[in-house]
């Protein structure tokens, strides 16, 4: 069918969504092609609303379609705390632990010279804001565990050094339920490292 | 960020496509909300647009942005043989051998009871028409060698029993590049066969 103009189109939007390759989207285009007229309008509808309504909380960056996210918004919250994060879906995957109580900050990105991404690109400047203005005890860097996650980390931290904040890093070591003979040797090394008495 | 309820939509949106679990929806999702916003305006179009034109050619009933599909429309097609297939990325998978030069006839689906897909739900009427409007030598049955597709190819060639026309099956047998060992008994039974001359 991809002699079809627009059928190839709607197949190459499909192709731009992360983790679809070409025999996918062709599958998802014929889906979308079979199905009721009223499949492929609210399908375009929600794209639609979605993108329209949800922005960036206007404290810590997080998604949500009012003013303040509900995290923000929350009093039930440990307000001298921020984890700071790369991206949205981290603020997810902490909340879903069901261990942490205060607030986040999302970066909306890593500090990446390689990929041309510099500490102005980044919603950096809103967390010195936060800090400055607000009573926080504690910035807990939650970044990834990679290159520019670490790079970020450091220099985050760095920035955080004239106000009196503590700034923590996640634990690195073995993962639970992981087999000691499959870790790399770096993360055994700092599991290692930071053993602690039991 | 499951509490936004518009952004549960989106992600409920994305589940609707095949093959795609509750992970990959959410990654999806939050793709769409990350990226510029003429990225979700043009997907949402491109979908509208893309049911708008796009329909069953009015004789082989594979889909098509025109009256007529470009196979049925070529000039260049022998028009005396039908190839039957369940659906148009079936016709697809024929074209890319570029080794049949006939017409097709697109069912949109197989007989199987159990689903409740009788006879009249499927494009069936409209090869009878075709057949006995036209001087059609021969009828290759090409539905999938499972059971809706052997039954509907069975019934087929029992309804174009009066008409003087040939009504044959692709072969079943060992695929090219396979192997003896893994091949199950029912194929290579099969494959046993109808063995051929060399």
């Amino acid at each position: 069918m991809q002699y079809i103009p627009i059928f190839s189109k709607l197949v190459e939007e499909f192709e731009k969504l992360p983790g679809v390759g070409s025999k996918s989207a062709q599958k998802m285009a014929y889906y979308i092609i079979s199905a009721d007229k009223s499949v492929a309008k609210a399908f375009a509808d929600t794209l639609i609303e979605a993108k329209q309504k949800i922005r960036c909380c206007s404290v810590c960056q997080n998604l949500t379609d009012k003013e303040l996210c509900s995290i923000c918004a929350g009093d039930k919250r440990n307000r001298s705390v921020i984890c700071v994060v790369e991206k949205p879906s981290d603020v997810d995957a902490i909340e879903r632990t069901r261990d942490y109580n205060g607030l986040y900050h999302v970066l909306h990105g890593l500090i990446s010279p390689m990929n041309d991404v510099g500490p102005d690109d980044i919603k950096l400047s809103e967390l010195l804001v936060r800090v400055s203005e607000n009573d926080i005890s504690e910035v807990i860097m939650a970044t990834s565990p990679n290159v520019e996650g670490q790079a970020t980390a450091m220099y985050i931290a760095k920035l955080l050094k004239p106000f009196d904040v503590k700034v923590t890093g996640l634990a690195l070591g073995i993962p639970v339920g992981g087999s000691l003979e499959y870790s790399d040797s770096i993360t055994l090394a700092r599991a290692m490292e930071n053993r602690r008495e039991i």
